[in-house]
């Protein structure tokens, strides 16, 4: 425990736990420090967490106002949470601070096939939502690696992607308008039921991927699409990752707008064997996988395949059915577990580069391994340029843990070189406040340091994150 | 000319275009009231405009510069233009004020296959960006009535939609990144040129639809699609306007996504028969029309017909060929002349609405058209709900003009009531000022006039426009 953390503790919490408890349920006030231990921090690696006061579990609106009364009286910090799947620290404790998790207000308001729409409550599991519109025929489209865990609402402070974003966009694209708790406990109601709208700035994008630092969205109206058809896969096997990062070229240039394109790097390629036994092509150094959900997959995905072998592609294989494409796809969803199980952990990253700037971004990730004596293992939402260098160590070692670090700035500093951004869907939190200071410049941070001023005149909302 | 214009000039405007001329070309200041006079408004009607002290005309974002330090220094009103096309008098010059106009920045700097990205300046016409990427097999899909002459600039202004927005989407979601001169001068370089990027605040997608409020756009990376197949469209004629809206949301809820789906009333149709002698059905209350771009248009459309016919549709019409498919979309472009032209002028408005409660808004707005005794001919963009009552009056005639204003508010009543907002695409400006109060409430308007602030706090960006 912190020195800060002890002498509150000294001091005693008590006017704070007193008037959270004067607006909640008992049951939905936690202080057990075992407990509250617990809600510390997300899954980001190198990244500090306080010991919270207290976690409250609101279910309603009005306990989430009185929540941001007290805290803004008390000038207590807010850390607003979801189901901490997040990869940033951006929803890590203060010492001393509220941590206000959205876990208990998960329901599904309305699903409206007409307007395709849909109106939730911030803790709604991803999957719950989807599979939920999908019994309507209609398709919630961000998935995240976590989605069968994640909140709708970390989802929207983080503006998360997934796989689909390619052909379905992000997080930020389904957001159509929110009901947000303002630190002072206003209610502010962004956005819109509709499918167009220009009234006024466009303020549910600026929360979408606030981290919780402007206020807390209690509530989403999201966009829906109609479901997809059957997705079908193909993986294509490249000799090197240059001739993987040509076919992704000659794919985009062509015109082709699969619904989903992945690569994974030799590296990965043998984590998942070695994790899964799944028989991948040992002998490749570039996998891409590519599906189509169009009325006629297996022809797109034949163009597409084509387009692999001009490229260099050693072999080409379609699968033949939706089962074979689910083997696909899970060898892929298995990449993280397979490269963290390399060495102990892994430190993920997430940099965003122009599609042409693939294959010099693969070549300058190979030579930061080589650098600093370290297996990173690349996953590619090809089709976005959204790379995850997983960089492999053993938290034990010291020294490798250190080089970990420095090889985690070295990729940031090689994808904004490349033309890129430090994060493509994961955010900043705790892990990238200096890399967003520079992809920014002084200008735009200064403005949106000023613009998280008007939300949270006093610094209360998720303090230290962002920048 | 208003008394403060001619205060302004007996004092003489020497300082200020003196000032002007010192980082401009002589020809690139213009201060001729007959020619100033020009540029005094856009083509919204029943929106004021003053005199302006100058029009410039800058080349580069180095005189941009210049010009905003200059309106700072001497804190004169900036009003950013760019081909005046717009309806809600956000282009509408001030007395005084320095009309900043884009035309002469008209540059297409980079079109990119494989990032799929444009990169422009903020005067590019929206035709010639459409079709030179369409010349790479690129598509820009928002088509603004005005495409043929509307700027890039205009449309992120007013974050413009279009005929495409029911299958591609709005302006906004095609602007990656911005650069922005600020009231006083400095460079402001918004967004990312890669497919995703969640670093920080979403200042992009803040400027676009803020009407030059906040500061002047002078560059933007433009997300581009691969081209469309042959659009095929086809026609359906209702014997009511709720049958065709039931038609509308079983389409919708059936998850057909067609790539254009226009409806026009009665009133429309007969304006232009009477405008172009097209021959349209006389008899029908309502007419549908819908596309499709997709592998097999004439087979989705088959579907949608079928729809149309359950609805009610007494005849439905597939065109044969792209020919037939252009000559029923010239009708429904030829529909705001063709209004135009039955009492002089209209007043168009930009309600949307959820598309459920479509019928009970055209419900509403015949009741309207009875109340005040005017002829109101409504196009819808039905996939997006999004409707342009057009409200036909003569502006020689004081008591239909009178009229014909109290209507327009009955109108933004009746959207907002149903759930609706009061600018689908057209934007507030001066028109809808006081109706974006009501919109926003509040808590939202009060934080939207402190964002202006943190970017323009000498409040010399478009003054008067939006609130």
């Amino acid at each position: 425990m912190s020195d800060q953390a002890t002498a509150r503790e000294e001091a005693g919490d008590e006017p704070l736990i007193t008037a959270l408890r004067a607006g909640l349920p008992a049951a939905a006030v936690l202080t057990d420090p075992d407990v509250t231990a617990s809600y510390a921090g997300d899954m980001a690696g190198f990244c500090p967490s306080g010991t919270p006061a207290a976690v409250v579990l609101p279910q309603t609106v009005e306990q989430v106002r009185h929540v941001m009364r007290t805290a803004t009286e008390l000038r207590v910090p807010v850390v607003p949470q979801g189901a901490r799947t997040g990869l940033s620290g951006a929803a890590n404790a203060d010492d001393g601070a509220i941590v206000l998790s959205f876990v208990k207000m998960d329901r599904i308001v309305e699903i409206d096939p007409v307007n395709r729409i849909a109106v939730v409550e911030p803790g709604v599991v991803n999957a719950a939502l989807s599979r939920a519109v999908a019994a309507e025929g209609l398709f919630y489209p961000p998935d995240p690696s976590s989605w069968e865990t994640c909140t709708i609402g970390g989802n929207i402070g983080t503006g998360s992607g997934g796989l689909c974003c390619v052909k379905y966009g992000v997080t930020a694209e389904y957001v159509l308008g929110l009901d947000v708790v303002l630190p002072d406990g206003r209610l502010l109601t962004t956005g819109r039921r509709t499918a167009k709208g220009v009234a006024g700035y466009d303020l549910t994008r600026l929360f979408v991927g606030s981290e919780g630092s402007l206020g807390a969205v209690v509530g989403a109206t999201l966009a829906l699409k109609p479901a997809p058809g059957q997705q079908l896969a193909l993986a294509a096997e490249f000799p090197s990752a240059a001739a993987a990062c040509d076919a992704i070229c000659r794919i985009m240039a062509d015109g082709h707008v699969p619904s989903l394109l992945e690569l994974m790097d030799r590296t990965t390629v043998r984590a998942v064997n070695t994790l899964t036994k799944m028989g991948l092509p040992e002998s490749t150094e570039a996998l891409l996988l590519a599906a189509y959900d169009t009325p006629d997959p297996a022809a797109d995905l034949a163009a597409l395949g084509a387009l692999c072998t001009a490229a260099g592609a050693t072999e080409v294989v379609p699968a033949a059915d939706a089962a074979e494409s689910e083997l696909l796809l899970a060898a892929r969803r298995a990449a993280l577990p397979a490269l963290e199980a390399v060495s102990g952990t892994t430190m993920i990253d997430d940099v965003c580069v122009p599609r042409s700037r693939l294959g010099a971004f693969l070549d300058g990730v190979a030579g930061i391994a080589a650098t600093y004596d370290l297996t990173i293992g690349t996953c590619v939402h090809a089709g976005d340029g959204n790379t995850h260098p997983n960089v492999c160590f053993d938290p034990a070692d010291a020294d490798e843990s250190a080089r970990a670090r420095k090889s985690f700035d070295a990729i940031m500093a090689l994808g904004l070189e490349l033309g890129g951004t430090i994060t493509g869907e994961h955010g900043v939190g705790l892990l990238k406040k200096e890399w967003l200071a520079k992809e920014l410049g002084p200008v735009g941070l200064e403005l949106q340091r000023e613009i998280k001023g008007v939300f949270d005149p006093l610094g209360i909302m998720n303090p230290g994150k962002l920048f």
